[in-house]
């Protein structure tokens, strides 16, 4: 397309698209946007190399004849991206059909970041999304990232530690996480560990003597009761050294039952400070479980069904035009309809704005940036029956991240974009976080963008007449 | 845990480990193995760097002191891998509990790279399972892999467009992975190519004049129908000049009624030979459904259920201690017995035989590569009442890849390992291979080793009593 575009002389058009998603991920209400900054560092990155422009060189078309003319490879040799991009601050809660990201400049640029840009948005929104659920199950208890020994891919570990973090976990197992974004590391030993010494408790011993600080012992390597009470035997030895341990994880059998034991035995070695750890194929479904029958659990270790987002493994994200003009020319709105209505895209450059009531979050408008009058009635994304009021006041979510190819933003430390998801929890009641079924949270078109886009689709299905 | 062995004076303890998975993916019977070339790159390019020491150096202990003696930094900063592994080469197909990659070594080394082993090995295993399944279900169609925009993660991507070629794709839309594994590319243009013209009959026409030999049409972005029309239209314009369009792709909608007419509508204009391509959330599944309702569809586009594995997104691959010996000891045989018997691990230093009989592969044997007499019964895996005489033929599916840390393996061209993934699909019987449900194909380990196996239990329950 891109050599298409070159070909034809429309490298200097001029376009508008943005990033969406139509699904609710996880059959819950919204996402939490994260990635933006992996994916700016991409776009402020973005060249082609020697070897990439060579291997352009060498596609051959099926009659055997370059696939790409020379001067679109030189072309490339030389170009720098110019894009004016807005976006939805990381951690920030997005919904359904809200244009969270929004590129605007070349048309050629903004083709060619689109595959990368949703690659990376869609993946980390959608663990940041299941970290949200995760750790908002585990109700204020330490939840820990294990994700990376079954995550698609080392940077579908290592950006999946990011996201997750961002959504409201505590630490990552994983270290190199640790030295690439300053995520808190933690860790335990593996059943290997144990097997290593020729009985639980010499390895146990042999930990403590290593970490006399940082011990949790992984107790269910043979017999999980047997192993606690192995624990409480080295951690009274450690007390006599001045040290301590921290606790015991447990990683398969009935974790409700078993934890409850557990609590007991440590209890009764004294040890009412030691913590359980547990892990085991955990989920926001099972961690709530397991709360609710009473489990003495005060640390989940998530790794799985965080990492990969188990029950939906993608975001279904799209990069859509929805505006294009010739160099100084008028903007031409744009729309594309579809066989499923659900696919048909908005037209204009857009902004979303977020009203708010006295619980919180009360609903959000999508507009266009060049609306000539103040955003006044509004039309449901999933109801066009449906026309309401706009309140007057409301925040704009998305702000300028880029202009001309200059990233004009300072990305917050990944904790302050971590507090923004757990904070704005609280904004949001709790109706609308409902893991499942939640009530709708109402999304509208501004009233005269919706008849905009219908004007649109009518004159589109007359032409196609 | 490598701090650990470092200080208690156990670097030179050598160990064997084994991956294997215990559940079958995607509830069929095997996977294909993959991923042992990146994973062995990244076992050649292992090193810590001195900004990883530094971050090591930087990691504090609860009570503020280092987590880790400089010692042992510097046993980092020069240590050098010096691993034995043999594995199952890569597009072979692989069944629940066998072996399929074996590391030998000093047992802080093969601790070291477990986690990336299993996040490499896992995840392409898993992606040229899925993508066996979904070449199967194509029964000869060209499959083209389309997953780039919502895998997970860039590398996500990438090492899906590996996998997803070995199980068996034809080609990939990711050209980065072009580049890198010598996969072919293919691709059609998106939406925004039709929206960024007048017209979708000019958006045509400007592609044609673009790509005049590689032309596959959009043909959904406002109606179907009239778009294959649009096709046939500027088709039969590029035949006055010598030039043929490819084919025309549709991407919503009812893709066995719609591909039924755009057919018809090909046919009438003249363009028997012009293929259908369709996309849109298509899976292994819905590929077979859409043939047998009479689809005619001759190149699947699939996307985001290949690359991210869809209904099981990881693969439970583990990475299991089955012996230690201390330098120049004896090797003593280890098991982790667990809360759940599926947990319970082999002892050894195993290799997969596999024997074949008239129609094909019949049953494996995990044995142990020490084993003193010929490998002749053997106890089934899933169920220790059975006892079976084992035929006398039979390959071994595990080969040297390193030995001290050189890489003592060829890796064959990506082509030919998925030649082995395609040709010995006909080497399982037709009942081996069904998605769901399948024949339970017989995988036993060799008899003594089961004694062992239970002898090291019994032993541990006693010792844990």
């Amino acid at each position: 397309m891109a050599h298409g575009y070159w070909k034809l002389g429309m490298t200097e058009h001029e376009a508008c698209f943005h990033i969406f998603f139509r699904r609710m991920p996880f059959q819950g209400n919204f996402a939490i946007a994260a990635g933006l900054q992996s994916a700016i560092e991409y776009i402020e990155a973005f060249e082609f190399t020697e070897t990439d422009l060579s291997y352009l060189r060498s596609m051959t078309s099926r009659d055997g004849s370059p696939l790409f003319e020379e001067g679109f490879i030189t072309y490339l040799s030389s170009m720098k991206l110019s894009l004016d991009i807005d976006a939805v601050p990381e951690g920030t809660p997005v919904f359904p059909h809200e244009p969270f990201v929004r590129i605007k400049g070349p048309l050629l640029e903004a083709q060619l970041v689109e595959s990368a840009l949703l690659n990376i948005i869609n993946f980390q929104t959608l663990i940041a999304t299941k970290a949200s659920r995760v750790t908002r199950a585990a109700d204020g208890d330490e939840v820990v990232e294990f994700g990376l020994r079954r995550a698609q891919g080392i940077d579908g570990a290592l950006s999946a530690a990011r996201a997750a973090y961002i959504g409201g976990c505590d630490a990552t197992s994983n270290t190199l996480a640790g030295k690439i974004y300053g995520i808190p590391v933690r860790g335990t030993h593996a059943h290997s560990w144990i097997q290593a010494f020729p009985s639980e408790i010499e390895a146990f011993r042999a930990y403590a003597d290593c970490m006399p600080h940082n011990c949790v012992f992984l107790v269910d390597t043979y017999d999980t009761l047997q192993g606690v009470r192995n624990a409480v035997c080295v951690g009274k030895e450690m007390q006599q050294k001045g040290h301590s341990f921290v606790g015991v994880r447990i990683d398969s059998g009935d974790l409700a039952h078993l934890s409850i034991e557990v609590r007991k035995i440590l209890d009764d070695g004294g040890f009412h400070g030691a913590r359980i750890m547990a892990s085991n194929e955990l989920d926001e479904f099972i961690i709530r479980d397991l709360k609710q029958q009473g489990a003495k659990i005060n640390i989940w270790g998530v790794g799985t069904n965080l990492v990969t987002g188990k029950e939906q493994p993608a975001l279904d994200g799209v990069y859509k035009l929805s505006a294009l003009r010739e160099k100084d020319g008028e903007w031409e709105y744009k729309v594309k309809i579809s066989e499923q209505s659900i696919k048909t895209t908005l037209p204009g450059c857009m902004q979303v704005r977020r009203y708010s009531d006295a619980h919180g979050y009360c609903k959000d408008v999508i507009y266009d940036i060049d609306l000539s009058h103040p955003v006044k009635k509004a039309v449901d994304v999933s109801d066009p029956a449906k026309v309401f009021s706009v309140p007057d006041e409301g925040v704009d979510l998305l702000v300028p991240i880029q202009r001309k190819g200059k990233t004009v933003y300072t990305h917050p430390p990944l904790s302050e974009m971590r507090d923004v998801a757990v904070s704005t929890m609280k904004k949001l009641r709790s109706q609308y976080r409902r893991f499942l079924n939640p009530q709708y949270y109402t999304v509208g078109i501004e009233k005269t963008l919706h008849t905009l886009k219908l004007d649109l689709m009518h004159q589109i299905r007359k032409d196609s007449q």
